[in-house]
């Protein structure tokens, strides 16, 4: 395709919804596969089967190899969401009841189980002579992905975490299947290793700007625009990267003053964010997503790609940057 | 190797034990990776992954490229064991406590699930220009398993199982996997599509005999040769081949009797052997795990290779035709 002829990430999340539509045909009256198509239907915005084609489209790659891998990686998140749910005892997904709620754990654990095979199923669908390369990439990254999940948990028993734990369990519950879907799109292309390399940091930063941004939009997003109830966090004492930093630098009698018992859910968020603002805490989050955004750029930079063929990627960083809900 | 100079069963069962020792080291400071190696450990034949091994060495494959899709076989079985525990609530497993029950529940789910990508990552390893080929093998028999599970978990909450949805049950659920075991091997030496086939349908016919001789032993064996509690099932009321043969076939007055209450286990035992024997079941179930054996050695006899170099899946055919533990 002409450089000024280029899909857009909109056009990309419709080749997934297309693929998607096909997909929830395959075996659809299996009872092992009905919990994986209802999953998958109750949406999402497709981000990371979207930048699997949008690092294939930049390196001049064949749309229609790329689809494929596309696909596993948005199968393969999906699974990561049906387990995570029954650990975290979630009853609602995106206002839609957990797989585990809807049916039970042992279906949610047998149909995740069909799922992350499905993945590498649909992955091998890809070029036979990118296969080695492209396994290696998912594998690293789905073990990486449930390690992420464990340190997740580990956390909720501990009273203390470091504020870098807490980022090297973002990078690898979150950031790392940003990178992995990136350098998928990449090999596809036929990307050297330099180049995968950029793509999967691209991904990495891109995440964690998305997480750090995403705990400061819980306590200092707008309510009319955030989306989600600001506080949700403070309130439910959740270990978000401000929480986390907060409880480092806290005095003796700001802890007590934290602790303590509050008349109101308004009164607790009200407190903790001014204990956050007076630490210097909600700056320093911004600060530290936009120099994950400027690397994320930095890495974008060193791709071998016209201007133009960036654009969409870059878009995506910018938008991020800026982005209220 | 020449044909005078072949490995056993035995000697394979060293190899594998000797990946695993290695494989006991791989990240084993990791919380993730210690229940996967706890339950590693704990034993088992490793038929599967020995059957990965024989079959290459039958077509005259070179050992070393086999391996690592013998220990992804072995590593894959294990994980169906993590999460087939947890489904079935499952105390035990080889004697020893199950990951569940020493760890807990989300444990046992997130390491099954690193357990199933490490089996992916390791049968990578093998040679690339077979790898599509490979994982398209793998990907369906590991679908199957989860099927094979699926369907067991359903008859447990059926009144009537219908013997021919148990055969395609412990089809799933067993035999294939033996059948995707030689077929492993057997790519990686090169085999055409032919013997290919003929490979699975020798590790599924020969799964077929032993689950029916399993249920056959339980009702019928030697206590002194058995190993386990015989009558265990019929205690237990599980739904195995004999006792939906029973269930089919027992007279209205019959299932009166079958259902009643026992003064001990012995009796109950007695009387449902009674019935089974009554209506030829026991005779039944040798005869057609004798069939699905003689259909697996006719498979053999059309596999390409030195009667010498079949000796040893031929012995371990009949040896399973003549087991009595």
């Amino acid at each position: 395709m002409a450089d000024n002829n280029l899909y857009t990430l909109s056009d990309f999340q419709s080749f997934i919804a297309e693929d998607l539509k096909n997909y929830a045909q395959y075996k659809n009256q299996d009872p092992l596969f009905q919990p994986i198509h209802y999953l998958l239907q109750i949406g999402g915005k497709r981000m990371r089967p979207a930048l699997v084609l949008i690092a294939n489209q930049m390196l001049e790659g064949n749309l229609e190899l790329a689809r494929p891998a596309a696909l596993a990686v948005e199968v393969f998140h999906n699974f990561t969401l049906m387990h995570d749910d029954i650990m975290d005892q979630a009853p609602l997904r995106r206002g839609n009841e957990t797989v585990h709620q809807k049916w039970n754990t042992n279906t949610a654990i047998l149909s995740g189980d069909a799922m992350m095979i499905e993945s590498y199923r649909i992955l091998s669908q890809s070029p036979q002579q990118h296969l080695q390369s492209l396994l290696q990439t998912f594998n690293e990254v789905a073990l990486g992905v449930c390690k992420g999940q464990d340190l997740d948990m580990s956390f909720e028993s501990r009273n203390e975490v470091h504020h870098d734990e807490y980022i090297e369990m973002i990078r690898l519950k979150t950031a790392i299947l940003l990178g992995g879907a990136l350098q998928l799109g990449g090999i596809i292309a036929g990307a050297n290793q330099t180049t995968q390399n950029h793509l999967y940091k691209i991904g990495e930063e891109l995440g964690l700007a998305f997480q750090l941004r995403d705990d400061y939009l819980d306590a200092f997003g707008d309510p009319e625009k955030f989306g989600k109830v600001v506080g949700g966090d403070i309130i439910s004492d959740k270990k978000t990267y401000l929480r986390i930093l907060l409880n480092e630098r806290m005095t003796e009698e700001e802890k007590i003053l934290a602790n303590s018992k509050f008349d109101s859910d308004e009164k607790k968020i009200q407190v903790i964010k001014s204990l956050m603002i007076n630490h210097g805490i909600d700056m320093e989050a911004i600060q530290i997503a936009q120099s994950y955004i400027e690397s994320a750029l930095s890495h974008l930079d060193s791709i071998p790609a016209t201007q133009n063929r960036k654009a969409e990627l870059q878009n995506i960083i910018l938008a991020l940057a800026k982005r209220e809900s």
